[in-house]
């Protein structure tokens, strides 16, 4: 089954005055641009951050697909100015920049308002107003820091660990996106703007409420805990022992079944019933040597032979695979979900928006050049004519 | 500053018929519930798994806030019917039941937009279709395992860790939620139903699309790196020892304005500027060097002192704070951040959805007890009096 990738064009019409950078703005408009929306990334006639900061494009590539860019002096009167009639044109406006910065720019919620009311803006910072560090500086690692999610992530008596996946960051991301859509729907009805803000650590914490249950239950701050609390359940060693090949399987404490279906696979049916082993608690008590029964299976095989195996009879089981192993893999791509994005002359593997909509996958198109859509930007949202554009060009505005 | 939590209202009027479980499903629905959506949340009569697979309440309380609960026997012709009715009615249908299972209850996409043609249909799997795992079960850690997640996660030479936040379950809750709002969005201009699919591994792979920016840089497997490719920057040791007694800092290669700040609070201005540390290159080959000088500094604070320092001079820092310490800000309180849930005899502190609207947290209503609001969704959606009520009771229907 081999899909041609489509926008699924939900939000086409929709404009987006973007002032983001990094990431945790970033990928909140990528995936308003997914969904069909205009997209202007306003960028300093340097690049963003994101753009230049990185020592080549594939961070600025993965975080800003389908957008289109325009370079704006924002230093300059005539720069603010050509910002401000963009505001009047906008449906949205977006920063993430630091504490007080968008304020200091002249472009706070107070002007921006006065001059659009029925704007939603957006804005996204590391610590929220009211925090005891409001005025801190945030990038993924530190929220994950403060929200939590380093303090359940790791071994079990080892130290805390940041998680791989950018929560503080993507994660914030998703979260502004779906709250900006919400209001956007909202405003349809009513006509009313809105201020949304979000903090990355609180975002952090929402992501991470699995560990606030266990305090709940417990009382106590939640462990760092590698494997389920429901023995077996982990991580077990594959074949031939590389630094990726484990495979991950669990056995639930919601769907007893998963016990007996396992014991059946691993040839250890003679256990099946024994009280010894037949309630999550009763393996709890002989954790190490329940392990090793499924252990002593997985060694023997690949983690692809193991998963296939297991998942087969129903035993919720995952192969712990990596990047390279997931580029390389020919599924994706027939199904759209890893697509290949071009920009300028580098080439990338690139996960598109993972829901598909009528069983379309959404198509990736590449990150704007800087400036790549300056021009195009400024006559669709102001009618500026080719003149009028290489005038503001010849000042240095645009 | 003491706010009073309240709905924003977003989605008031839209019409959820929930049919999920666990997590990865009940958190997209409980994002539209904060939104103000209408969630009626149907369980078999013993409860979904997530309210009676594990013992107690908290669990079922974190991912059902602010939603209507109403049982319905499905495998009765009459309860099925009844489901049907509410199909009528509903803007929404959503599910994560195992692959196949929403089919062979009789309420696949096709009975159910035969039924309504303009309803957003929504599902959550742990595979895609046309993936060699389709027909495999998912939990959050198996998505992490094959979405990529716990290869770029763990210490630099350790074996994979599987992240504390639940990626593949909540992650995957809020990309559908996004793509449900959006949908909506689209359907009040055109009326058009949409089929909305997503897989949790490809959810994972969003989320860790870090890793897929070294995977394109190197052309190899993105390593597990638990501090930034940047010294100084990653987890350091604090005062009083502690297992979370850790600061994380980092200084930007985007922002070379980190590394003299840092100098300077820890008393090293006479390397300003000295060559041997003055570029990220140049301290990358003397990193252990360069994380003793910061971590000679950490040790003799706590983490709160230290965050509080850093923060103050511009350098991004975060304290490792546990769930523990969270639930214990008072600050988190102040700004409605963190609210009480009360549900029947049990209270739990709880995250609500982080982002606020005009200034104002959403306000978290307790999640229902099983069947609340059974004879009240009954009433509201299908117009049913409290006769009929009892005689689908009495009956064993609902």
């Amino acid at each position: 089954m081999q899909v041609t990738p489509a926008s699924p064009g939900c939000l086409a019409g929709i404009r987006v005055l973007d002032l983001t950078q990094f990431e945790a703005g970033t990928t909140c408009t990528e995936a308003l641009a997914w969904m069909g929306a205009d997209i202007a990334k306003v960028e300093p006639p340097r690049g963003e951050a994101g753009r230049t900061g990185f020592g080549d494009a594939y961070y600025f590539m993965m975080y800003n697909a389908n957008k289109r860019s325009i370079t704006v002096n924002l230093k300059s009167d005539r720069g603010l100015a050509l910002v401000k009639e963009m505001v009047k044109q906008a449906d949205v406006f977006t920063e993430n920049f630091a504490p007080g910065a968008v304020e200091r720019l002249g472009l706070g919620y107070d002007v921006v308002s006065a001059i659009n009311p029925g704007i939603i803006y957006a804005q996204v910072k590391g610590f929220g107003d009211g925090s005891p560090y409001e005025k801190g500086l945030s990038f993924d690692p530190i929220a994950q820091a403060a929200g939590g999610s380093m303090s359940i992530t790791g071994e079990r008596d080892g130290r805390p660990v940041k998680p791989g996946p950018t929560i503080g960051d993507t994660g914030t991301g998703m979260l502004m996106a779906f709250s900006i859509v919400s209001a956007l729907f909202e405003r349809a009805r009513t006509g009313k703007g809105r201020l949304l803000q979000v903090a990355m650590q609180d975002s952090v914490m929402h992501y991470s409420r699995g560990g606030f249950i266990t305090q709940a239950r417990t009382g106590k701050a939640a462990p760092r805990r590698p494997a389920a609390n429901n023995p077996p359940g982990g991580i077990f060693p594959c074949k031939p022992g590389g630094p990726n090949d484990y495979v991950y399987l669990l056995t639930s404490r919601a769907n007893p079944e998963h016990w007996p279906r396992l014991l059946k696979l691993i040839g250890r049916e003679d256990l099946i019933g024994d009280p010894r082993y037949d309630t999550p608690d009763a393996r709890l008590k002989r954790e190490a040597e329940v392990d090793e029964f499924v252990a002593s299976w997985t060694r023997e095989r690949t983690k692809h032979e193991a998963m296939a195996q297991l998942s087969a009879v129903g035993v919720p089981a995952g192969a712990v695979l990596d990047t390279q192993e997931l580029v390389d893999e020919p599924s994706f791509y027939e199904r759209g979900i890893l697509q290949t994005m071009v920009h300028g002359e580098r080439k990338m593997a690139m996960p598109t928006w993972p829901v598909r909509f009528d069983g379309v996958p959404t198509e990736v198109k590449s990150a704007p050049l800087l400036g790549e859509h300056t021009a195009e930007v400024l006559a669709d949202w102001l009618g500026l004519d080719t003149a009028a554009v290489a005038a503001l060009r010849q000042d240095g505005i645009v």
